[in-house]
């Protein structure tokens, strides 16, 4: 044995593993997670998870039971049949996909073959098949609006694949900034592959695009022969009564939308179940072509092999107790959201009022879980530290979804899982916090 | 609208996807499930999958109340955190960790802190973290075992990496061919980054290494400065009383082995939970060193986030039934695997005495699921197909498990998932398998 005992163990460097564990992408998404582990106290606007107050534990064996009485009447399985799906290995592409296409029927007005679904572990693996099967190689970038949602940009660094941005706007995307990044991309010798984007209530914006543009959007995405990347996760969370806008699924008529679902926010995170549709033909060869959903599925049996049948049945069994309809499933949840997005704007227009004197706005969503505010300071990393340990406030700097610049005085609320009384104190020491750095910023210039 | 419809849609040509898409491993894999599909009634030697005359429904929703009791009496979770536990979004590297380090060391003597384990969706994620953070760039090979699991290459291939293959001998790898393979990747300018392999009864081809062969590889896996990615799935299966084998893990002294985990075998495999111990330290840039396992946490959160918590807290309960021992677990199970065994060694040996006029030979696994046969023929698709259609009986080409050539004449036999009776059922239709290629063979001659 050596006295150097760091020469004889089998430690490592970190510049000698892969770049994506020092990207700025990672380090924010862990900064995040410590954080909030660190002020158990504060109240947190941070996290945009779903509220729990529906959540109930005797929940979870109905599930199941309800899921084998279908499996039993609806599918005709036997007992051997039924257990079989409970606990072995399974479908690659899934066991309730038959009800996520009842449920993109039902709720979203979206008509798919049920075998163009690919159920996932959370909506993150099925961002990772799809950029997975569209890049070839380092020529291949993706779109993507920006801000973005933090986990596409992750799973492209894990990649090794470039994400090009695309300007947002208060109607949704910049159509023109698109097109401008599409050609600048085909001048280096670069491919787009796919447009990333959330057109209902985005995550962190919070921000919907109009008919108008969906169609527009739809219309250069065929233009431009691009694939739009369509992640839905918030939509059913419409704040005001009245008809939803139809998704760009739902007004694809030319296979040009491969749909990203989640139901961590609609069923419950603990399964984790994600979705994607795929229903782009795949020309092999000349042979009979195939749907993209089959391709994804061969790359997904190396990745996780299946989605857990267990929570696929715990899925499955809340569907079928709404009859697919999640818009029915969550009538509660909506509630709630609608009430803490009202009492956020106008605990808000409270505190910071337009002739004030602190230099607060904020933008106004008409649903989902995220306000987006700009405050007359640097929310970066160390602001946030501040801003917990001095004032018991925990948010996400918007600095964290541009993946070049932008969002400096920017910050994002979740209103998703926090109680009304919440978002009365947790207003109140967000606007000490302004105050504070305010004072701070006028001392120091 | 276009008249060429192909035109307007957005359709695609598998050129323009990933080129994994077209590799012999994930066109194996899909043969081999739609094979399986289309000959429901043969007799299948082909599926690793675990038996299931043990899978009761019942136990489901009694693991989730085991798991529940753990968390409130042991763990001193509120109604509250149990809730949120089961519901919510949870700990990137598990919930069940310190009941799969407390079963470590139960079952295996390995002792590891918890912090050290990423619990992850099968042992498939496992691997593609590991592969994910150990190579950096296409300068980075992974070296493995050949014949070797066929979810090793596949995650290789998804991350454009190279697996360099070591020759398997009867007692284990071939050493003398890893020093060789070392030296020539780095000859050539690579990095050979770990050794990965299935010390106990591996998959394909159900061979274990002795005692000398495993403190060997310790030695020059340490003196070549390599990692060990050992992956051990079905080691509690051995055949024969005694003591088992320690796993490299066991004897690793040095941080020297990743362990890879799967619970498939031994909890079930819907749950689809496996794990990795990576206690290696990584040095980050001078600071405190940090866990390998913190640095595939990271990776972990943008491909699935996190396990489902749902599945973790069956497999949890699972544990806690049989204190955490998988050996008290599968009593049942390995009698099954054990009987299955004797019965298929005995079998073969009864229909292929070897003064017979058929040239068949197999080897003599002391446990585990796989048997390797040889055959007088070519043992490919085509005669797969044959197999399944005029003989009724399902096998796995070798050919499969090899990254370059080898296995032509060789197949695999698991014992799992097959009665007494489906053995000499399936036997028989192997003999005559054999004898009608045989005598094909002679004819063409």
């Amino acid at each position: 044995m050596s006295d150097h005992r760091d020469q004889t163990r089998a430690d490592l460097l970190i510049g000698d593993l892969h770049p994506a564990l020092t990207d700025p992408t990672l380090e924010a998404m862990n900064f995040l997670n410590e954080v909030a582990g660190r002020f158990p106290d504060a109240v947190s606007f941070a996290a945009g998870r779903p509220c729990e107050e529906f959540f109930e534990l005797d929940a979870l064996p109905r599930y199941l039971l309800t899921f084998q009485e279908y499996l039993e009447s609806e599918k005709g399985a036997d007992a051997d049949q039924v257990r079989r799906m409970f606990f072995q290995y399974g479908r690659t592409k899934g066991i309730i996909h038959e009800l996520v296409a009842e449920h993109l029927a039902v709720d979203e007005g979206i008509a798919v073959d049920p075998e163009s679904i690919v159920v996932t572990v959370g909506c993150q693996e099925a961002m990772f098949l799809t950029l997975r099967a569209l890049c070839a190689d380092a020529h291949d970038v993706v779109l993507a609006v920006s801000p973005s949602y933090i986990g596409l940009t992750g799973a492209a660094r894990l990649l090794d694949r470039e994400v090009w941005p695309v300007r947002e706007t208060t109607r949704g995307v910049d159509l023109a900034h698109l097109v401008e990044q599409i050609e600048a991309a085909r001048a280096v010798g670069k491919r787009p592959r796919a447009f990333y984007l959330v057109p209902d209530f985005a995550n962190p914006s919070g921000l919907s695009m109009d008919l108008d543009s969906r169609k527009a959007l739809l219309s250069l995405a065929a233009e431009y022969d691009l694939l739009l990347l369509e992640d839905n996760p918030y939509g059913l969370f419409q704040a005001e009564d009245g008809t939803r806008l139809p998704t760009l699924k739902a007004l694809d008529t030319d296979r040009r939308v491969v749909y990203l679902g989640s139901l961590a926010k609609t069923c419950f995170p603990g399964a984790r179940i994600g979705f994607v549709v795929a229903d782009q033909r795949v020309d092999v060869h000349g042979t009979a072509p195939v749907l993209l959903a089959d391709q994804m599925s061969k790359i997904k049996s190396m990745l996780t092999v299946n989605t857990p049948s267990v929570a696929q049945a715990m899925a499955g069994g809340k569907l079928l107790e709404h009859g697919c309809s999640l818009v029915k499933a969550n009538s509660g949840e909506m509630e709630v959201y609608r009430r803490n997005l009202r009492l956020l704007l106008h605990g808000l227009e409270q505190r910071f009022p337009a002739k004030g004197p602190l230099q607060v706005t904020w933008n106004r969503p008409t649903g989902g879980f995220f306000v987006v505010v700009t405050v007359p300071f640097a929310a970066d990393e160390e602001a946030l530290e501040y801003s917990a340990q001095y004032h018991g406030v925990l948010w996400t700097p918007m600095r964290h979804f541009y993946d070049g610049s932008g969002g400096d005085n920017q910050l994002r609320l979740s209103l998703s899982a926090v109680s009304p009384q919440q978002i009365d104190i947790g207003l109140d020491r967000l606007l000490s916090l302004v105050a504070d750095l305010d004072t701070k910023e006028n001392e120091t210039r």
